[in-house]
């Protein structure tokens, strides 16, 4: 069996989410049906982690075993071919059949589009959340140092999660002004379910002034999901870069 | 009656263009039916120009009438309210019952959006013709400089053309750098069928090399469908700015 390591990107606004599931059209099962069609067999993906319904990649990655041994760059243009223009292969390279897309990730960063145009543009509709009144960026970021290390974060999680160990290390966590917005980034060795959107929920209320920026240590702390702010919707968030331990993504 | 002009921008992803047809939905009727919605009576639109299937509008104004005497800053907001997200009303004002959206246009500038990635990043598929090859900005902008002036366009218009007279003046016509492609841009009194999207189309023959530099001012004098360079999709076509006599853009 010959393992090849997949780097993504896909703007998920027309899938349900990464994995495979009954109900819709996911981005795992898109590339699954290619990956058929261009080995004649068989074929399954496991990727590096689990977006969300409407949740975008800039950079995801997944692995996939073949019998078949072809080099990495025809895999790539000929899925490229198959898939829908809204999925693309950036890259394609032979990896040791002990690598793991999703155990070997050394760390992960994730950002949340905010608009903040009064009116939101036609073409930003799909790929950011909308919030019209002013956000003050310095008190989001007194909020996000307050993230930064290694704490429980069963309180910037929904419920639905699955896991039991909740302590995630967070290596940098900002607020960025661009054009039209701002974008609340987040790099942790893992991620809750509905983490990253919650944390920019509570960042988003700490720029309205709903929370005193002497508040941000203590909803930390808490370990209280009441003491958050709202779960922002899937369509500003995107995961936007993964590092392995073994592959520097500097040589992907 | 009053009559009342509107600044619209639409992502034109998901409409059959402008103009009411009885196939496909397209973005006249969508603002038509919120219109009708809002004022509780029958409503019609008279648009700025007709906008092909998946053509985009940054800024696209048509004017509608009314019995009702309403605030426009109302109008704004309830259309807003009702129509769908990839339709957005920019601004509404009051306007003399003799104005017309379409005939009183001093002059439209087009731009058409070509992005040179290697590989088209998944979030510009809809927004964008891709060209992977390098294009040359220098020759594309000697072709575009013989366009400036005042010429017969028939050459660059498709057959389905409805109008007799085709000649236009073109203020300004280039090509500009941006980040993972280019943009070519053109202001002119009018535009012909599909002449935005051919000229666009030879324009990047000239930076393929297909077409001489010293080819240009003959290519546009030999008013010669066969000699121009195709027509490009219309996903990379934008109305972007509209110009009137009466109302100046920056009073709307």
């Amino acid at each position: 069996m010959n393992r090849y390591l997949l780097e993504l990107s896909f703007d998920g606004s027309q899938y349900h989410g990464w994995q495979v599931q009954p109900n819709g059209i996911t981005v795992q099962q898109t590339v699954q049906t290619a990956l058929v069609r261009f080995f004649g067999c068989e074929a399954s993906v496991t990727g590096c982690s689990r977006t969300d319904s409407g949740v975008h990649a800039r950079q995801f990655f997944c692995h996939t075993d073949t019998k078949t041994s072809l080099p990495p760059e025809g895999i790539r243009k000929g899925l490229n071919c198959l898939l829908p223009p809204d999925i693309r292969v950036l890259s394609c390279r032979r990896v040791d059949p002990s690598f793991h897309a999703r155990y070997q990730t050394r760390w992960k960063m994730y950002e949340y589009e905010i608009d903040t145009a009064e009116v939101l543009s036609p073409f930003r509709y799909r790929y950011a959340y909308h919030y019209a009144g002013p956000l003050d960026v310095e008190r989001m970021n007194v909020f996000c140092a307050s993230v930064i290390g290694t704490h429980d974060f069963a309180g910037f999680s929904s419920s639905g999660r699955s896991t039991k160990d909740t302590v995630r290390h967070v290596y940098n966590c900002c607020v960025l002004r661009r054009e039209g917005g701002l974008t609340f980034r987040i790099c942790a060795d893992g991620f809750l379910y509905n983490m990253v959107r919650i944390l920019a929920g509570t960042a988003k209320d700490f720029g309205t002034g709903r929370f005193a920026t002497e508040e941000a240590a203590s909803i930390v702390a808490s370990v209280d999901r009441r003491k958050a702010g709202e779960t922002l919707p899937g369509q500003g968030l995107y995961l936007s870069r993964v590092s392995y331990e073994e592959y520097d993504n500097a040589k992907l």
